[in-house]
């Protein structure tokens, strides 16, 4: 067994907890989370209620019960079960042998503990797991034993008060029962949904309280008569059928046994993880964290329907379980060279949500495509105003995420466009990218300004990706990433006929669009070799170390940026724009700039979002910077497994998985470490850091899976389909078929 | 005696006061202030120090001794004098019969005050003026009488450690005595300056300490023979004099006595008065008051060479004896009326300070002239970045005064040609006029956005006069007032030449201002008939009053304003910009739509700057508004008087006279309840308040200075100058001679 820090050891792809304590309850339940991508179940056991964080929190149930926020729903709790003496459950006595696993493998997690009673230990047996078979099923078996007589009653249920970070989504809870299990329907609060939830359990005393159903069965155990149940639970809603009680009903009449449940789920894990499959040679460790972290990043991505990645995933509520940038630049990689239909999945997603950024975009005054900060369902903008309090006043904070934030538009342009280009595909540039592209290019043309004095356009009060510094103009990042995505669109327009040629650019938009192209102001690298951030970065106070300006804290819980906290005044960033800028652009600036910036904005930089560490980490790889990528791909390894990051910023929760981050992990690997690119084709360019041997690495290219090993020095195609791969490495182009193997010296 | 509240009475044209609290001290030297537009003496007595806030503030004095505010500096205080018994001043023993006064028309104040000693009273007259004739010169006279024998010191001298509020200005002090007086020479602390005080006194016994130097003479009183002294001070500056020392000593040589000295500044004081000496019959209290704020505006206006006018003229360092708008818009047009000189002294200060106007536009990416926010004696920005605190955090606040409230600019080019065209001063516009509106358009070419999308220019970040509101767009003022000075000086381009043709602008630039003429976006009303201040008012939390929005306050003495201040995201404004918009061109709406916005904005603003009372009193008496106008000219002609407005604010001291509020009361009086105009030739449009009988109003109109007597009912002209004065009266055009009167009706 290996040990990982914070009571967590892993043992091959098993993550293995030995300690129990309510206080981790919060960041164990988010660990140890089952998921599929239409739901997510917390790692909390069959007894937790509301005060152990449990919650079964389903994608496209956003709704809102508190005015404010808009959030993903925790349907009812289909697998509750505890066992009680004399009306208390037993597991308030003290606990012994207490092991809890997640096989990140097949996504099946077991608790097994001992309960001390006064005259008899009872051991209980849990193992549960989320179908990625059939996605609306979560299964649990029990087997308890004891090493002496003892009568317990198991109570089964449903239980409708659940953890809710914002007001409480289920109302006119009902509850019923039949012969197969127990049913319960709600109501959502603003959305007016229907969830319903089925379990299938004993079905023996039934008890109805105002929020929860509940089956009694009577056990009497012995050393020679273990006993052992079964319960499964379905859950549907509204926008899946029309009858959702209904349709539980028929599917717990329908429902296979528990063994071919998991035997299904089991089997659809081992081919979900095929193209995901990275192996990390000479680090166990790091090859563990890494699977952890595509496990989480494949159960939070919606595959059953165009839906949004939470950046919580299905973890918690917290972020609203929607869409943020994240989703673009974080999460798309790794779906782009491992499975292209996801990444296709997810741009359907932002095609079928044009309608809300149209709307958002004509709310304030601007044209075309304006997407949502905060992107939920139907793509509205679902970020408020009023986000972060001013902890020492109590009264709120006017962010401009929603607002200001342009870049979102452009990084889904910039995805549309990696997608098309790397995987060819024509027909959904006709059907949805172009359409996307010019409803971009419009929104970018109606928020530009011209500046006569400096004859160029230039894009004035916005908040690039380092939050901390709002109303700033002329961010390098987003300046850049708009040109690029209007060049391109432009480009795409002499290619492309879009489906729906209503779409495209009259000709005096057109001429105002070649204009901006000509005339869009790209801050350029000063005398210093340094790009700045926005337009007058450079004159704000500077601190190096970053950390340094921590101790100007008054309150540890301030929120750091605008209006007034103290990061605004100086050049300390949450993140860092350029540094960003070269992750997604690596070909607009020669590698001595890249690395004279990065020197420059690292130590400027506090990584106080979970994005910047791997966006470190990639940069500094591909620049060939080992150790310090290493470094921060450690801390992105380990963001969530020892929980480095806050639960709480500025009085709001944002705890749960850091879906990006888990997701980017393994872009450090493929982009970053082993050097994939594609640029007209398949090109490699690795710096493997020293503690590590090879890379084993799938690529999907030209319409199917690839695999490579790659060490310090060679590269070597494993993988035994036929036909020869085309690749760059270090700028030479070679051909590699199946089992040949290439030397290549480092380039720096 | 008429009874004024605050324990302030006046009776004809003297204000007294019969109270005496320490408490009142900050206040009471305001109040009771002698000046002369060159130095200041704050109204305190001469055994006043430091802790009762005595201060003389000498115009042309700016120093930044803190690193942070640059001020006029506190000069040395050669009117100290004390009485002593066994070391102890007598001051520290009870007062009696207490009485100060401050004669309006002849700047005199005077205390008498009986001190009582164990087995005597001591009574103490103190007569004061700084000399309206010699502004160098400050003198004392003080008599003392007792009703037993007493033995007393007098402690006469020069007193270097003197109030400041930012630092200590006076650095390497030093002093001097012959057989003249006493002297003293000091450094201002970063300006290098020189200042150097000498004092015509009583040469005995000389101490010195530190910080000041005294001469000590024995008296012995009995009640048939009393004592008096003259003490009298002189300053100057190394700004005036190579030799500043070598100055102040002649200076005492040739001084003549006191009483010609105080003849002659009663008679200039006379002089003074004669074209500003406005009545008011009907309501002594408010012929009273317009006096003493008349006398506050004439006393804080430099007039020996061209300086600024300080937002708290020479009463106290806040605001840092610095103009700020409020000099074009609420001091001149006194003087336009009244003194057309002095309006011009002023401009040409501006002219002169055209260099730093040019240096902070340049600064901040600019061409042309972008007046100081708050301007000294050079012109370069005074204003600090951070400026006022964040009481509940103790940060420092980021206000946006010096970088975008742009519009000081167009409200000095909209000055020049008020003064231009009411004087038809054709070679002033030609020698300096000009250029000055040259710079400042070609500051608002290089300032202006195009927005394609809307076809327009745009002024976006700015901040109106309403400061709560910063980082706004359109602010409704700044376009109109921008656009009227671009308009104009294009007209005027047509008609003269500058003497420095160098400053012509280029083809390229000429053709850039006649489209920004034509495009700029000038607000329109919308159909419920209101002017949006800026854009996304009306989206704002609309509180009615707006008084109530002060329930959020957490500190009584927090900043309501920019970031997160309680009116920030409500339409609670310290001021109404669209009534300032109707206070300087009445022409551009119709009255119907100034009524009607009027009646939208007043309830909505908190009038928590001094500027607003008047501005509101202007535009409802030119709208017939008549009761509401003079609900607010109440309130301006006693902020000073009944120290209504706060001293604190965000942490910062803001005491001292309200000079704005001074000058424009007068302007009330004219413009608005006389009605008074220039517009191609004078215009009166009365409506007086109801508790006036009439106003007897002297102004200078073709060249020399007429009197206007206008009733309810009429208008008299009473001077008895020859020739004929156009007047258009309600619309109609008359011609008045000496002695006639028109019978007039109101229009409204």
């Amino acid at each position: 067994m290996h040990t990982l820090g914070n009571h967590l050891n892993f043992e091959q792809t098993t993550l293995i907890k030995t300690q129990y304590d309510l206080k981790h309850a919060i960041n164990d339940g988010s660990l140890f989370l089952m998921g599929n991508g239409y739901l997510g179940m917390r790692g909390t056991f069959m007894e937790a209620k509301k005060a152990d964080y449990a919650g079964i929190i389903v994608t496209d149930t956003w709704d809102n019960a508190d005015g404010k926020w808009e959030e993903l729903s925790t349907v009812m709790n289909g697998l509750f079960a505890d066992l009680k003496i004399d009306g208390r459950s037993i597991f308030e006595r003290p606990w012994t042998d207490f092991k809890r696993t997640l096989d990140l493998t097949t996504g099946i997690t077991t608790r097994d503990v001992t309960i001390q009673l006064d005259d008899v230990n009872v051991n209980i047996k849990e193992e549960k797991f989320a179908s990625m078979d059939d996605h609306h099923v979560i299964g649990m078996r029990v087997s308890i034993t004891a090493d002496g007589p003892v009568d317990l009653a198991l109570i089964q249920g449903i239980d409708a008060d659940v953890w809710s970070l914002n007001g409480t989504h289920l109302k006119e809870v009902s509850f019923d029962s039949n012969d197969l299990g127990l049913y319960s329907q709600a109501r959502l609060s603003s959305a007016q949904d229907i969830i319903a939830v089925a379990t299938q359990c004993n079905v023996h005393e039934i008890g109805k309280q105002p929020l929860s159903i509940t089956s009694k069965t009577h056990i009497s155990l012995h050393p020679d008569t273990p006993y052992a149940w079964e319960q499964i639970m379905v859950v549907t809603s509204s926008h899946e059928t029309k009858d959702p009680t209904l349709w539980v009903q028929k599917k717990l009449e329908d429902l296979a046994p528990y063994d071919s449940l998991k035997t299904a789920s089991i089997k659809a894990w081992k081919e979900k993880w095929v193209p995901f499959d990275v192996r990390i040679k000479g680090d166990d460790t790091d090859d563990f964290a890494l699977k952890f972290n595509t496990y989480h990043a494949l159960i939070a991505t919606p595959t059953h329907k165009p839906l949004p990645i939470g950046a919580r995933g299905l973890s918690a509520q917290s972020y609203q379980g929607a869409a943020f940038w994240d989703q673009e630049i974080y999460n798309m990689p790794m779906y782009l060279y491992a499975q292209p239909d996801v990444a296709k999945n997810l741009l359907l997603y932002r095609y079928h949500t044009l309608d809300g950024a149209r709307e958002k975009a004509k709310k304030h005054g601007y044209e075309g495509a304006f997407y949502a900060w905060i992107s939920g369902k139907t793509g509205k903008e679902l970020c408020p105003d009023f986000f972060f309090k001013d902890v020492l006043s109590g009264r709120p904070i006017r962010n401009h995420f929603n607002l200001w934030q342009i870049h979102i538009s452009f990084d889904v342009g910039f995805a549309v466009l990696r997608y098309v280009k790397q995987h060819q595909d024509e027909a959904f540039m006709r059907d949805y990218g172009l359409e996307m592209l010019i409803e971009i290019s419009r929104f970018l043309a109606s928020r530009v300004a011209f500046i006569p004095h400096r004859d160029r356009y230039e894009i004035i009060r916005v908040q690039g990706p380092d939050e901390y510094h709002e109303n700033v103009d002329n961010n390098a990042f987003t300046n850049y990433q708009a040109h690029y995505v209007l060049k391109e669109t432009l480009q795409a327009l002499d290619e492309y006929t879009p489906k729906n040629p209503a779409i495209l650019p009259r000709d005096d938009e057109l001429e105002l669009w070649q204009s901006i192209d000509a005339k869009l102001y790209l801050p350029k690298v000063n005398e210093a070799g340094l790009l700045e951030q926005f337009d007058g970065y450079f004159d704000l106070e500077s601190i190096v170390p970053a950390h340094k300006v921590t101790e100007r804290l008054i309150d540890p819980e301030e929120y750091y940026g605008y209006p007034n906290g103290i990061t605004v005044f100086t050049q300390c960033l949450k993140q860092a724009d350029t540094v960003q800028l070269f992750s997604v652009h690596p070909e607009l600036f020669d590698e001595e700039v890249q690395r004279t910036n990065y020197h420059y904005y690292e130590p400027r930089t506090l990584h106080f979002s979970s994005l910047s560490p791997t966006t470190h980490a990639l940069v500094a790889a591909r620049l060939g910077l080992v150790d310090e990528a290493y470094k921060h791909m450690k801390k992105a390894l380990f963001i969530d497994l020892l929980n480095t990051n806050e639960a709480v910023s500025g009085g709001t929760f944002i705890g749960g998985m850091h879906t990006a981050n888990n997701g980017a992990s393994w872009a450090v690997v493929a982009e970053g470490f082993a050097g994939v690119a594609y640029d007209d084709g398949l090109v490699m360019n690795p710096h493997l850091p020293n503690a590590w041997e090879s890379i084993t690495l799938p690529l999907y290219i030209n319409g199917a899976l690839r695999t490579f090993e790659i060490t310090h020095k060679t590269i070597e195609r494993t993988d035994e389909s036929s036909g020869p791969i085309a690749i760059r490495i270090q700028g030479t182009p070679h051909t590699l078929n199946s089992g040949e193997k290439i030397t290549y010296t480092h380039s720096s």
